[in-house]
């Protein structure tokens, strides 16, 4: 017998999943999981999410390298949303920022950039 | 002219809100908000949301008194996540906790209780 909550992935097969660097509390982005997913990344430690635009299973850096490796994976109270525990490699946003969050809804520019996205994405 | 980033709501007229403790970092919870709930909460500097559930604007904490002071809110790269960042009244989570992700994936309890929700809703 198992404690462990269960997840509730939506109609459409998905849970929102928010990636936090571990070290430094910040939110890094949103993006979401299937089923396969969720296992992938409790297997290999590795955050996997799934591409909605692409409709396909993704694992975050495997194209730019900046990985994100997963010390914890947390259920909300609902069981409806997941908070993934994750060291950063480089930057987790593809426009070069270290976060996707970089700007206010003001506009103003809040966020450090960590590389050239031309030198990471063909 | 602003520089203001665009918010883009889905087909419901919803976007994902991520609340994080502005003083300690912690990822209290995870709603929505509509475009009514998004300016009401610029208006008034307390996090509103909508409610899936109840289909309804809903200010956090109008029941429980566990209100969320707004002290910036971000818009991430794609303009389709925001996050508010707030000083948080009590707990954020309906089951009494600080945050609403206080359980592991594998069922290990690492939240903090603040409240004994009998005594906060009816």
């Amino acid at each position: 017998m198992s404690d462990a909550p269960d997840v509730e992935f939506d109609d459409r097969g998905l849970v929102p999943v928010i990636a936090q660097d571990a070290g430094t509390g910040d939110v890094l982005m949103l993006a979401y999981a299937n089923h396969e997913a969720l296992e992938r990344t409790r297997e290999t430690d590795r955050a996997h999410y799934y591409s909605r635009s692409r409709g396909q299973l993704w694992e975050k850096g495997a194209t730019s390298g900046h990985t994100q490796s997963v010390r914890e994976i947390r259920v909300d109270c609902d069981g409806d949303t997941l908070l993934y525990l994750v060291d950063q490699e480089g930057g987790a946003c593809h426009t070069g920022h270290r976060t996707c969050f970089y700007r206010t809804v003001e506009g103003e520019h809040v966020g450090r950039e960590e590389f050239d996205p031309d030198d990471v994405y063909d």
